[in-house]
């Protein structure tokens, strides 16, 4: 059937968390402990593509948890421009499934003789960009051959939230019961399946969260275009008011992405005014009834740094399904390959 | 005729930007100075819509030039999630064209009482963003009175290129052409025009840019959205080739801005693989004659920081005619007021 790997790789991610808990833990507590020594000022991170939405929730968290000022770094003006940065307190860390996009490579190798500490976050132990970084958290999610990146994708979102975590003085055990949360999402599935037919013939959707849930938006975003060729895009709530609104014509296929929490309290005005517009819209972890043309699919309840992690599975098993619908394969997404390298 | 205020607006910038070359860069070096007697050894910029097309613009500049650590900041932290933010020795600024967005004004000003030197780059003075900042820029386009901003977004690119420019020790003098650049660029108007005939029963676009022509590749997208309700999504060119490349089917319509530089020389391979897609290509700053599918916009030559805000008129007035082509009436965007307030 088609997807299958990409299935696989779906249902396999209450055990590739679990295995990061048990095994990884110990190692992120350390990297954490050697960062703290040296209390770095300010943080950047670099990442593409779906990990490049790992490096934006991690973003959050650390402004949120720990305060201090976080940057995605842009490292074209490094690799392309031949910026010569001045990284002394800088906490640089890059983070990359296979470890090997020559940009990351470069801007983590530059970082470092600038003076920062850097800290690679990558799928598995060996790649150029772990022998560039002075640091490392493996996300032990194992080999990933599905073209679409799912568990790779929550396990650096796991690894991330260990770390900052860590960084912020915890250990780690508010997310012990994640690995269940996610097994409990994964029934889910006939429900999804359900829900992506009536995106038969969708041609385009708007996918939206705010804090926390902004970067799963966007990745779910992603996974409609890489499996789909949706034409979706991804906006904060906040920045979807700021002039793209105007695009969103009654029917319009709107997915919010709004586990529980802070976010999604701000994301309400924002789901009122789309419902006013008229707009079609699934809430993936919204309370109540359907309402309308207001579809949700209730998550399991938790923490919201979790409850993102959990809407991330939920949306990855939408994207699969929609793709199936439309009779096409997310196994072989047309025109990519499993390993980009850009400069 | 449709969008005479927008068309009005985007004729005068060689006017208002020559005023804030003549009466703007006196006040900017001066907080320039101030600036550097705090030594700051990380910047943050905020901004939404299009004020944060141009932080990017500056985030990238700042990378390059000054080589410090650059985070675009998410105001959510502070306003949604109460996270509490550390900024000894950070340079906060806040872009935003009416200066009244309470999430901007909440986030400067918590940046402030975190110990961040802060600056507002306001059109016009007396906001409340102005109020609460420390340092404040005025961009002096004058009233804006169109939905659509134009003549503010390229005020804001110089009066960032100015002050990153005077960070860098320079004296602005490389910026004194850009307004005999800009007026130039309208005489391309016929042209561009004769361009947009092409996107009547266009319903989606692609427009890409690397390195500092990717910000103006955003607003590019953002002014179709806002103004021909063309579902315009941007990506620089190394995120393209990072999954949302499978969306693009043979004909799929791609904006790339490309002044001449390090940027398309960077951004060369993407076109090249969306030419063998078989994608419509439209260039803005190309070189060489128009090729099958590959249509090219030559732009007045300048130093690449200059070449984008060229660009970005020319995109402005490509997008004014999409919208009359369209039979809409970029003045009245559905949904849309001038100022827009998030929290």
């Amino acid at each position: 059937m088609a997807g299958e790997l990409m299935r696989a790789e779906i249902a396999e991610q209450p055990e590739t968390l679990a295995r990061l808990l048990d095994e990884g833990l110990p190692e992120i507590r350390e990297v954490a402990a050697q960062i703290r020594g040296l209390r770095p000022h300010t943080v950047l991170l670099a990442a593409r593509g779906t990990s490049d939405h790992a490096a934006l929730f991690a973003k959050y968290l650390l402004e949120v948890r720990l305060g201090l000022p976080v940057g995605l770094a842009s490292p074209s003006t490094v690799t392309v421009y031949g910026g010569r940065p001045r990284y002394d307190g800088v906490l640089a860390v890059a983070v990359s499934q296979s470890g090997v996009s020559p940009d990351l490579v470069d801007w983590l190798r530059a970082s470092g003789s600038a003076g920062a500490c850097t800290v690679a976050v990558t799928n598995g132990r060996g790649s150029e960009l772990q022998r560039v970084a002075q640091l490392h958290v493996d996300v032990r999610a194992g080999a990933e051959r599905a073209v679409a990146a799912t568990k790779t994708f929550t396990g650096e979102l796991l690894a991330l939230d260990l770390l900052v975590d860590a960084l912020a003085g915890g250990d780690g055990s508010a997310a012990g019961s994640l690995p269940r949360l996610v097994a409990q999402t994964l029934e889910l599935e006939p429900t999804l399946a359900a829900l992506a037919v009536r995106y038969r013939f969708a041609e385009r959707l708007v996918a939206i969260g705010r804090g926390l849930a902004y970067p799963v938006a966007r990745e779910a975003a992603l996974k409609l275009m890489e499996t789909s060729y949706l034409v979706a895009h991804a906006f904060s709530g906040a920045d979807l008011m700021h002039g793209p609104l105007a695009m969103l014509e009654p029917g319009y296929p709107v997915l919010a992405v709004a586990p529980p929490g802070a976010g999604a309290e701000a994301l309400a005005p924002v789901l009122a005014r789309l419902a006013e517009i008229g707009a079609d819209l699934l809430v993936l972890g919204g309370e109540g009834p359907d309402d309308g043309p207001v579809l949700r699919v209730g998550l399991p309840e938790c923490r919201e740094e979790h409850g993102v992690v959990v809407a991330a599975v939920a949306a990855q098993l939408l994207a699969l399904h929609v793709a199936r619908v439309k009779g096409l394969d997310p196994d072989a997404p047309r025109g990519l390959r499993k390993v980009t390298q850009t400069r």
